[in-house]
């Protein structure tokens, strides 16, 4: 079963320590011990992978389920013998401007702690990394493990939402800019951003109630004086949530005030196109006039009436001109 | 009563077994044996063909009237001694990409499972032929029976989620295009497809409260061990709930984004228009001038006048045809 | 007191039977037997006319008052003595596509069901006549009445709401048409018609509290028996409130879709028009260059000339107007 | 202290009795009566007016800094030896369409009730001179009037919301009349009408607990006898919120319907006006061909050249008002 | 430490009194004397700053790390042995119509406050002296030194409310000029409003349920006698809150009654800009005809041709002037 492991190890009092090889006697030998536990880590196994696993475990039939497909909503299963959370990690692409959620699912049992990853995003191998480094919170067991998944996941949702806060300036500033460089595609980028939003609050949103009941403390397998902690990470989540709420309202907001402003637009444009348009329709019609063939018209015959008539066409468009000018529409 | 009831059988353990044809010995062997039970399949049944059905197995009259009109509410109701379950299973049709809303009701009863179907969309006899290879299942009786039943049509409320959100995605493609094939039908597109949302809707949404009743385990005549797979399918629909939630929430956006988009164009081709008619002007005014009579016209005399007005009347349209293209206006 | 009381009778058994012409002695009758009841049903009584009515019953000074205004919301009220229940019935109006609003009052107490009917659509009098046909309903008294009317209110709201369907239905084949009729009043409709759901909600969705306090079986004079039946009212007036938020939310999107679709058919007018001028400019553009006075344009001169150039201008035309064509501007 | 204090009385089983001047002294004989309160009426009180008033009957410090400032939002205080409810009293000003809320403050203790107004629009005078024709109600002692002033104020919610209603049927008629009489100032009235309902909102929105806490009966100094009179408020309260829920939503239908209306009428203009423009660019392009100076244009040489022109764009012009005619441009 | 401990004083019976130097004497001293408590008041500590004072007084290490970082939500937190509060204090920025929110840290426990400040807008100094002006108030300690930073922070965020009212109603005027000043920037303004009022928000709306917990009086650490005085800031509060809604609920309607504006000027622009085309088109139509080079043209001998024509001409731009004025489109 290599590469799908993506690590398996037994803590005894905070502490990476060596352990039987085959689950069922490292379980034994975990819960023989008391102030030990086994964390295995996985990365997208498939049914026959997670099969040995969930046995040995006693994981839930419908629990193995959900882990082994992706799409699942942010929740937190209580079955008899284990706890079955499933976090979104979201992750953000720099260049394409996008968001992408991962999986996370966590079992939690006595003495024991199993962690799925699908997709990207998820920030295993940094928490156990830096868990290790902390005994005196290992030590707590699997409570801390999924404190601490759940802190990093909802910390980065934090993070993420910053990035997108900064997009919606970038964009802010392509709808109000007083020279628009590019508008035709405004819209669809707004839009383009509220799916991203949509898909990031799909992450967070259903994830409001499992911590709630985390940071209540009475959820079994979880240390009730872990409770200020979750409260911390619920704190945090529902700052998160406000956040990409307050995105949301804006780009609405924004979309509106585009469509004003093209609206706005348009008519100055128009304004400025019939200005020029009258400008050339005075000369038009004067030379038509001096353009009519009938016998008698005395100003074609006189010697300064063509150079009178240069000079009349100039001044109306001047004139007009200005006065357009003054009214601001050129 | 052929062609009405679609499937009637006894299970005993599990298993299909030999039953006698009358629906009360039936009944009455099933209740003494224990671990057997009946399930009766409709069709569409008229009044008279339903109500020897209705008697023998003691049938709420209430329920009843509303398994023989279709257009239900999902719903749960308990009576005395049956329960009632209305489901809408959904079905897309690829070519119309249209969504079609069918009903299915369940009783359950001691010893007993009826289940009445209207319209298509119900994947009953696909559910009863998995469930038959599936004893370990079937024995837990009607309430497995219900299970199998919201599993299958919850599970297809996801599918049809996503053909919905491929349809969004073509709809996007042809919102936002570059070059718009043909937008005199865009937006009664949007409008059409959200009123595809809300006629699953109307499928989904009000089943939310009767899945979480049963999930909670206080439902009588269904297992309290079958609280886990209800709440998974109770988890299911709220996914397919808040995924059709989306996608309304979409396609508000994508017709707002869709009249911006329209304004942005009209500018664009107002500008276009306006552009080439200006390019028109010039020479009309210049022509005009020339065109007037005066005695006293010195470029008129001149041999080089015509040719020269011409390249000036060239030179012009080409002076003011660089300018708007600079300008992003041609 | 005649023609205010509609109608006034002992019910014994489920039997219409005779009684004293007195209500008092009426009453203390019907106690007596234990199983009759009065119904007294009036429509729009003066205060004069229900001060002895409202006396003899010992109904209650506010309910009193309210029964005697109209514009009433649906509402329960319990006293000490008797219940007071408030429907809106709803007539829609073929001709006019409108929607009003009726008031009926029910006082229920100890042997006695007082019915008070202000404007039309109170469907009471066939409600009497079919009670009156079912002696094993209304032997239940005067639940069965309450239950009887607002069955018959609550079915009532469903088809007007499948009329206002259609009236939708017509609408959107106007807003969608591709070859608009007049559109000067579309947006009129749309907002005469969300006036209407507007009405229609005021009088169902007030009702949706006390329809839910009957079916759960916790109010007074009324059986608790009954509740399968008000549960049963309550699921369809849940059922006509869905779909008038439905239409209420289609409508919208109609409203907003309309003027998109004024959008885009102010471009396609808009590019029509425009494509038209510029076919009248090329030519006018090259007369006016032949139409120069100067001495040296050979050719003027030319026979084959003026001929020429008509055909350049034809072609010119012509050219322009496939131009258009391939453009979908023309 | 006169001029601030506007009516101050002891009543004794609901009649206006003689009593001690000073309050200290009134208040401890009302106590020693039992059935006996006291009523003191003030009309913008200032601090130190005040301070007298409230050391006697000992309000709360809190209640009293409220009462001295108006903009309060409309509340339930409960304290220990009084009740402080505000009320904010809505007038219609009928020459400016406007709506004017003023404040209504009502202590309520042991044996005194003391009211305090703040602006216009709190028709305590009237409710006093009512209250004291009807004895048999004033018997029951501050809660009475407590009663009857709340009584008064929702009603008059009631009434106001009608004058708005009507207001918005002249709004309508504006929005929708075929020939607009100046749009201009639309968007404006429907703006500052919204406005209006957002005042009117906060005075009648959060005095909806307020009363359904009276209506409950659980609130002290307020007898228990009273429920059915305050649930009777409560619920014009709530008709009164919902009428006005209603007249926002409809003006915000409003506004969008006046948005499509405006893009209607600005198609139709820009038709009508093109259509013109394209029935004078016809015979300037004709008098433009027979401008051209060739040599040889047979039909200027022809002496019917001239007319038959003349009635060739007479002809043009006339058949290009029918078309548009017919197609509904003109 | 100097610099960041702003000021750190010993009450005792709501006096400032000396007290030794060290937090941990002080804070043993305080308790023993009992009615007296140690208060500490931080700007922007830093990690090692803090570490001293938070390890003395046994502050909890999430809440540290919260008083640590700005950009917290309002918050109640309630730990072992103290009680920690996050409150955001809003300022306004008079120059830049824009608002900037704070922070500030209440560290609750028995005998200390801890105040920690981030950002501008904490009105602390103010607070700490007019609390030592009234000893009465200080005398109850913790509690009083919450209730009047709280009350400060909530009275301020009205004064802002209120000033935010007044710019919008500058906004209106701008809306809605009869001749807009330069609308180019309208929605851009309205857009950052509701940026303001969002952040705005961000500050109040977490602050709710904290408050009400508050005056719910079921907080260790915060005395039951002043409820009265929290429910008196959660009403404050409260209608801050409904204000803002408003706020942004009118800048919404005043971003649509904008677009309407819009259309409307536009349309009005367009009919002007159209008619003086119109107006301008009629003399060159003319000046074309007689411009023809047909030979008989009977008017172009006539004396008098050019003259009449020049009146024709003139009569029938000013028919259609004065056509149009009557008709309002100049």
């Amino acid at each position: 079963m290599p590469g799908v492991i993506v690590d398996c190890a037994m803590y005894r009092d905070g502490r990476r320590s060596p352990a039987p090889e085959d689950f069922s006697d490292a379980l034994d030998e975990a819960r023989a011990v008391g102030d030990a536990f086994l964390w295995v880590g996985m990365h997208e196994p498939t049914e026959e992978e997670f099969e040995h696993v969930s046995r040995e475990f006693g994981l839930h039939k419908l629990a193995v389920e959900d882990a082994l497909t992706a799409h699942q909503r942010p929740k937190l299963e209580v079955y008899d013998d284990s706890l079955f959370v499933v976090l979104k990690p979201v992750v953000y692409d720099d260049d394409a401007d996008t968001v992408a959620t991962g999986e996370l699912m966590v079992f939690i049992g006595d003495s024991f702690v199993v962690t799925v990853r699908h997709g990207e995003g998820a920030p295993l191998a940094a928490v156990r990394t830096r868990l290790e480094q902390e005994p005196e919170v290992l030590r707590h067991g699997p409570t801390a493990v999924l404190y601490a998944v759940s802190d990093a996941v909802v910390d980065h949702y934090i993070e993420v939402a910053a990035e997108l806060q900064a997009d919606l300036e970038e964009l802010e500033a392509e709808v109000f800019a007083p020279v628009p460089p590019d508008t035709r595609n405004t819209a669809a980028r707004i839009y383009g951003f509220k799916r991203q939003v949509l898909e990031f609050r799909r992450a967070t949103s259903p994830l409001l109630a499992p911590m709630d009941r985390l940071a209540s403390g009475t959820v079994p397998f979880v240390h009730d004086h872990a409770k200020p902690f979750f409260r911390d990470v619920s704190d945090h989540l529902t700052k998160a949530n406000e956040y990409i709420e307050g995105l949301d309202r804006l780009l609405s907001d924004a979309l509106a005030a585009h469509l004003a402003q093209m609206g706005v637009r348009q008519n100055d444009d128009m304004r400025k196109i019939s200005a020029w348009a009258a400008m050339a329709a005075v000369p038009t019609m004067v030379a038509g006039i001096y353009g009519m063939n009938f016998d008698h018209m005395p100003e074609l015959r006189h010697a300064w009436g063509y150079p009178a008539v240069l000079v009349v066409m100039a001044a109306a468009c001047l004139g007009l001109h200005r006065l357009f000018k003054s009214r601001g529409w050129l």
